[in-house]
């Protein structure tokens, strides 16, 4: 590696620099204090963990997406998290114990073996809501109107929020009582939302059977008229898929109802990567953009793996995308007050006692390559009549 | 790994839970706030980024801090961070490349493949300030004020700063011309503290040799007092030696006078692990805690390994071990509201509005286990005459 390609990043590596690390900060802090006045409390899950404990209850994606480490301390392999969610989890059902809903918010980096989005390559910067404890429509309910209200603070300007329910596909695959071979072809096929794949595989189904309803949801998405396509389509299907479709049709007209400006759609092939969903799953989507800006959904499974059955729903949203998508504005500050080069202890005072309100930038002896201006600086600290006064720049 | 200790955490890894996560967040935010107000603009460094540049002009302490990851990629070897400080150098002389002073902060987690400090384990929240393009003793000086005001915020009770210049021993050093396995010897019985191995490798050197100066050194530590002994134990060395002891005993009076509640010491085998400091370093201890709570100094050489030469100086702070050692007090808040289960668009209404300002629960239509008073909630939201509207729980 020679000098001048030392400090390359990694591809999907990236420095963030003022003024948009001081918007991400900006935003991460508005979205918190949202995510805490809905009741969510904050938790700051570890940066790593042993590997079972990171992956546990989660598929495949997840772990191929978790950088691997080897502890030093025991020789057993460690990941650096890929994902919050199962943290949160972890902490629901193992430290913090509780009996009643619990809601927990989250904010911090992630890291990824390879870039999912464009927006945020490797590093994404993960923020989010868990509630556990609770099966009703109104948990997931409360999840989305928290995700929309990210959306909203983010300055997102028109939302497609995608809804979906994994179970309909479950019920209709363990009612097919398939290979898991052929599971796995069909679960990628309907992933990628590969029609001619999915006919491959799935062959001539006779109507009425789980795999000819599979090939026919595969091909059903928009608006809320494929509710109705979908209720031909599973006419006389299990108790399970057409109770899925009932929760999803009366989620969709709460949120229709509360969020008139919210365009909706519905994707009977949303899976979710990372596998650990269980029930009702939404994203949310920016004009222009064709990865989700926030997605969650239903979890109640991982609980049961961390030994603890607890229903479980929430939604993350990666900060600096939204910052990119959003158009949220920050308020301008003051101009910032230039201070000469001094050891004067009156002016340290009078520095000290802006700076609780105002910026004050010192000059340094040795700094004299531009102007105060061009730094920010629209006052400065003149001492007249033996005291520290601020006037304006140009004054 | 059995089911039960599926989700032990590695040693020296936890999870930070409520309220210790409120009150990190919270001396964060006012503490990144004081950096913005000293004119320090928020950087968002990586998180992992390829080892030569991660590493560059850092000593063998970092290295072995530094966990290692392949970029599936490109089969490169990249490290995730352990120190800011050499990311932030990076930014300045590559990515910035500002010909004045600039000023930059940061905060977040960095990660060791073994535990250094007892209070923070192997994920510090790293917060730091770093100070580019002035060689000034007065900006060595800003940044001891900075970091002085930041334990300040936390609330650390008494705080005992220790002033030392490597730049004493490095010229020592230089001047006995001693092979390098003979001054990786001293270079770690110094930073050991170890007078007997010292005088073992240094033997019986004449009076007035660099080495006789460096056992004569190695013995003195204390208050202001030290200064002048060392001054007697520097009488004729090398005019660099004598600069730095000059240097460190003008800084030490500004302090002195300046704060005059903290209590000063000297400490001349102060060597730093990370071997990237050049000049004056400085670190603070807190009552009863053996490891620094804040530390910094000047490290000019840095910016010639990324190819632009560049004077700095800086200072980081691990934000945990701020809060477990402070006695900041986090604002109590108000108690929160709670609201029944229902749908009414009226009650959503309401409830969005009192978050603007307040938190507000939910009740969910499965959750009754424990009372909102159990919950923190103080007030409540009830309907009376068709108009919804907050009582106190208990009226």
């Amino acid at each position: 590696m020679t000098a001048s390609d030392r400090w390359l990043l990694p591809d999907g590596v990236e420095d963030i620099l003022p003024p948009l690390a001081g918007k991400i900060e900006s935003l991460r802090r508005e979205i918190m204090d949202t995510y805490q006045r809905w009741g969510y409390q904050l938790v700051i899950p570890p940066l790593i963990e042993y590997l079972e404990s990171l992956l546990t209850g989660t598929g495949n994606d997840l772990a191929l997406q978790t950088f691997k480490l080897t502890d030093q301390l025991t020789g057993r392999m460690m990941g650096v998290r890929a994902d919050m969610t199962p943290q949160a989890a972890r902490i629901d059902a193992h430290t913090l114990r509780q009996d009643s809903v619990t809601r927990l918010c989250y904010a911090g980096h992630v890291l990824h073996t390879r870039p999912q989005h464009m927006l945020t390559g490797r590093t994404p910067i993960q923020a989010g809501c868990e509630l556990f404890g609770s099966a009703s429509a109104l948990a997931d309910q409360e999840v989305i109107r928290l995700m929309l209200e990210t959306l909203r603070i983010a300055g997102i300007p028109r939302i497609h929020l995608d809804l979906a329910h994994v179970a309909i596909y479950q019920s209709l695959m363990s009612e097919a009582d398939l290979d898991s071979q052929t599971e796995a072809e069909i679960f990628d096929a309907m992933r990628r939302k590969s029609i001619p794949e999915l006919d491959t595989v799935l062959g001539n189904s006779p109507q009425g059977s789980p795999a000819a309803r599979l090939r026919a949801l595969a091909r059903l998405s928009g608006g809320v008229e494929v509710l109705d396509e979908a209720r031909q389509v599973l006419a006389g299907a299990s108790p399970q898929a057409l109770k899925a479709l009932d929760d999803l049709t009366s989620v969709a007209s709460v949120m229709a109802e509360a969020f008139p400006d919210v365009d909706l759609g519905f994707d009977f092939c949303e899976l979710r990567g990372y596998n650990y969903h269980t029930g009702l799953v939404f994203a949310a989507y920016a004009p222009g953009h064709g990865q989700a800006v926030a997605q969650g959904g239903r979890y109640d499974a991982i609980g049961r793996d961390f030994g603890r059955p607890r229903p479980a729903t929430g939604f993350s949203a990666d900060v600096r995308a939204l910052v990119a998508l959003g158009e949220r504005q920050v308020p301008a500050r003051d101009g910032a007050i230039w201070a000469p080069v001094s050891d004067d202890a009156s002016l340290h005072a009078m520095i000290a006692d802006l700076r609780k309100t105002d910026t004050v930038l010192q000059a340094l002896p040795d700094d004299s390559s531009t102007t105060p201006a061009a730094r920010g600086c629209t006052r400065q600290l003149v001492k007249r009549d033996g005291q520290w006064v601020v006037e304006s720049l140009n004054g």
